[in-house]
């Protein structure tokens, strides 16, 4: 019989998913531009490392692509979505260590827990 | 030696830990009153199920605690946080059932995994 | 000499685009499909019409469009942005009353003031 | 008879509310602590200054309200909401200036236009 009482990876794992979904839905729609990407990584880095648990959060808003989304309009900035960025987020619960990442995937940003490790 | 890829059960954690942190930062800042209470918790709820492998999401916007946070000033709507809203979030990823909720405990809004199950 | 201080009318343009604004970016990122756009469009209504001098928010979100994006891809939702969704925020300030709208131009959600009245 | 059609300043004054709105409702909700707080400062002004005709966004998150919040309480970190942050907003719209800012008022976090000039 299994136990219903999450493990202290499974928690660890919980905690990994809220810190991506706060992430996104957070920073998700913030105007963007080439000249700005730096500074929203930045901050959305520190933002989500307030978190319980949060042992480190890498943002990587790909300048490269806002410029060539820019390139075929007339506006000088877009939307923040997840085709923008890449998250990496390190998670500390308890002596569990998680990392998961997001990364577009066939056109869709998928979050993904890339290590459970003691 | 611990295997450091998640198991089903890991992973089905880390999706209910999306949708939460989803849910929260999607939402909280929202103008709400107790006229607007259920039709915002209504729509937290279909948003949220939308998302992958969520089976359910059941959310209580608490009237009663925004007429008495009302009470003491001259707004008549305020913005919503953790405080006036309890969740409910059923997740089904592979045969794993997690059952994770939203509660204010001892001031703060905390997300907890209830059960998880197979 | 102009004078510096904000006319009624200018007032009431500018609590429009508060209004705006808010809407937006409260609601821009989440999760929408056909099935939730109804609920949705009620709900931002409701939370826009709380705001100070909000008369009336009309919420349109094209179902339609929402299947022509989604018939492209794998998944059955999108995130909201202003290419799904059509905006009518009408002002009461003071007497003075401001409709203001948000339509698809040349591919961006622009926001105008329609008219302004005493 | 007066016109319906909003006039430049009119029009200044929408642009203004715009970016308040867009601010306020995109960062409301983020994890925020002394020492995140100038990164944030920092993105939520070069995100809004991308907005068109916007000349600049000055925002301070004032520390010292956050670590009175904080010492009240187990946590670390709080939510942004209007109470730790003040907002002065620059808007150059067809050579009319306009500046409006957001200060905390009997409790609530107004928006007002401070003056337009031509």
């Amino acid at each position: 019989m299994s136990d219903t009482r999450p493990t202290d990876r499974e928690t660890a794992c919980f905690e990994a998913g809220i810190k991506f979904g706060s992430l996104y839905h957070q920073f998700a729609g913030t105007p963007v531009s080439p000249g700005s990407a730096d500074s929203l990584a930045t901050a959305m880095e520190a933002a989500i490392e307030n978190q319980p648990h949060c042992d480190e959060v890498v943002v990587d808003v790909h300048e490269d692509r806002l410029r060539e989304e820019l390139a075929d309009g007339p506006a000088d900035y877009t939307e923040l979505t997840g085709k923008f960025v890449d998250v990496d987020i390190y998670i500390d619960y308890e002596g569990i260590f998680v990392h998961a990442h997001m990364r577009m995937t066939e056109g869709y940003p998928l979050m993904d827990v890339v290590e459970v490790r003691e």
